[in-house]
């Protein structure tokens, strides 16, 4: 089964939330409206509703991620959610416990949600393969596959910044091929019908074939950012610097990180956008990471406020639990 | 003092919960009751009881177990307490204070229970002499000496599948020996009167003179199981491989461990249990533990339903609190 | 910008707490007097007040310390506020991320209050000076410069065991001069007008020059206890062991550490005090960290209530939260 058929039940809810690729573009509105009305939540002087509660949401991480983590467990706890943090690297895995065993005896604790990151490509669909009826799966990343939940948060804040897309240009920069963000960016951006979508980085970093996903690609900055209303900064893992894909940091920086000078080709009211964390002097300079076009901050307030939405539209379309077996 | 004696208070009410041998029968079906009544809740939309709103019970666990802590951790906040995961590895005890002292540092910060794991037999005894009247201790398994809370989640567990105890006969197979889980259970089930009790394993994982605690010895798996209505299976500790008192895992699992095959010469409709987490291929078959006879999911289930009953109970016996000294 | 003012909001009320040192008296005052009304909520059936309900405060250590970390967390969740432990050493500051995008993004994330302990003197005013209008910051220990809130916790028990200070002698005893618990202390107690204030202490851990913030220095104990009121016993870091400044364990019990025998010197109705953890047999006897002169414990379940209504004093300054940026 495709991610996008598992993620949909039959009366066309979400059901979980696996991948951008195949959400229809009807779903995919509804969400970004339900994050609307959950945006102001966070700016009330009590930043909780009930619609959870009583329900216990599990976090699984097999890959460390503090600042995603804790958005879904701050989203989780304005519902009113009981969060249970696994920590993956302590739990019964190690004592020999396969991850199916693991989820089996988390569904017996009458978990009502996993969100998932995994380095594995796949995983959260594995994982939303196998689920009792009543659970719902959330993908916070997987492999080098989809974060879906950034994808949403990044049209919400590009929807809520320049309203309309269809006459956007919009540039993702830097290392395209192993960026899960960038593929459920692309995604999302080709759903809601963006004008011009661009790819821009190192030919050993951007995919091969690309093009068929909708997307010019670029090779060079200057071009890739000229006219650009909206630019989509990537992080650059560390991880990539010792192998032979890239040169040095600072060679980098020069060909591709992203300073106000650079940015003049781009439109005058350009929003410059990352998924964080950022490397300051490595991918984006600190005067455009803190200057007037960055929305970085507010990605972070509207990633609590989408994953609210999420949460509750997936949790909304439970059918009632039943005893396990 | 006695364990039996320490945890029950002059009305006759659970005070601590510590061990099994000795808890008066009456009291072991009052927790069974009040469990049933508990078991519902893990099942509906709103998973959540006030009953212990306000108090704060700290998990104490001295020997990692993201399972059993996960268990208490639901069943307290399904109770409506707050939680205090205490990381003992990292915390004071590190800087050179004394058990005692974090005991007696916890009780002044008002907490109301701790639940304790403890690789020292008698540790939660211990810590339940020296506490404060107001503060209850649960034992979340201490040593080789009891694991009292898996014995009740497993009595529950038999007695929700087979009714009647008095005509069962019940196989405990496996480390004997070195199992807290066997001892308990060894107990729980001659106080509910089961009609014949077995353990089933290598001599070397079969303690001396166990026969003293009213159980049939058998030292070959297909008499020991032989008509058998219920197979408590023991999970085999992997550190256990590295001695001279098993042979390989292959080998253990060719002589002890349940497959469909040796299962045959149990009754019909024999239930196989087992504390998790399981190691498949070397106690337990995969076949068995996923077939039809397996209600292991089932065990995690009531045995939240089973701590909900002990945590609610015991603190109800709580005198008014006073100022610590 | 002084701590002292950055801490106060045009109103005079408190806006952050960083340090003791420039208090107004008139706000430690009040400060002890709401701690008061907060000391009856530990000893009550329901532990909980909605005060913060739906507020988020996390709770940022960039040193260990279970025992701290842990009463300002159980004074949130008794204020019902949600509370969010980074675990520092594994969070984004790992991957590179500066301490300061880590604040922003906790902001945007619609975070109240921060509470921080850091080895780095002037980090808790650091971080105050940054944050958004609306985020206050708690100072739980900055290197050897203030624990402003062990200072209020120290004098609110001082004031309740023995009412007026003002007649009182007081002397602190140990390692001064790397002991932030000292400096605040002094500054609190000179702030209320105690009779008089004594350091005693090894000339090697007297700060020089300490006389200027009003104290009387004894290098040797007898008469630095001496009709002294009350005692408070700083903790010795065993790492100071290892270096030139200290003779071994033993003999520095020897000298300093505190004996029943060498307490007959201060008034029969002297009061002993210790921040905790203590180490028993180097600064403090056992006989006496248990005996009846000790109000060890209280200082615990009173850090509790002074950590409630400095809190809530702060957040009740907060004004109505913007969008951050």
């Amino acid at each position: 089964m495709k991610p996008h058929q598992i993620q949909i039940d039959e009366q066309g809810r979400l059901k979980h939330f696996i991948s951008i690729e195949g959400l229809p573009r009807d779903l995919l509105i509804a969400i970004l409206d339900a994050a609307q009305s959950f945006a102001g939540v966070g700016e009330r002087a009590i930043k909780k509703l009930p619609l959870l509660r009583g329900k216990t949401i599990a976090t699984l991480f097999f890959e460390p991620s503090t600042r995603t983590r804790t958005t879904f467990e701050l989203a989780a706890k304005r519902l009113s959610a009981d969060v249970l943090n696994i920590n993956v690297q302590s739990s019964a895995t190690r004592k020999g416990e396969s991850l199916l065993d693991t989820l089996r005896t988390l569904e017996a604790m009458h978990c009502d949600m996993f969100v998932v990151r995994h380095p594995m490509s796949g995983a959260a669909q594995l994982i939303a393969s196998h689920v009792a009826p009543h659970v719902r799966v959330i993908n916070a990343g997987d492999g080098r596959h989809e974060h879906p939940t950034q994808a949403v948060l990044d049209c919400f804040t590009i929807r809520r910044v320049k309203g309309d897309l269809s006459s956007l240009v919009v540039a993702i920069v830097g290392d395209v091929l192993h960026s899960r963000v960038a593929r459920s960016d692309i995604h999302a951006l080709n759903i809601l019908g963006v004008g011009e979508l661009r790819v821009v980085g190192p030919k050993t970093l951007i995919p091969p074939g690309v093009e068929a996903l909708g997307v010019r690609v670029f090779y060079d900055l200057e071009p890739g950012l000229r006219d650009a209303d909206v630019v989509i900064m990537l992080r650059l893992q560390n991880e990539r610097m010792q192998g032979t894909l890239l040169p040095s940091a600072h060679e980098y920086f020069q060909a591709y990180g992203l300073t106000a000078a650079k940015l003049a080709v781009a439109r005058p009211d350009v929003t410059v956008m990352h998924p964080g964390p950022i490397n300051r002097g490595v991918e984006i300079d600190t005067a455009v990471a803190d200057g007037p076009h960055s929305v970085i901050l507010q990605q972070v307030s509207h990633g609590i406020a989408v994953r609210m939405a999420i949460m509750s539209m997936a949790m909304g379309s439970q059918a009632a639990p039943r005893r396990t077996r």
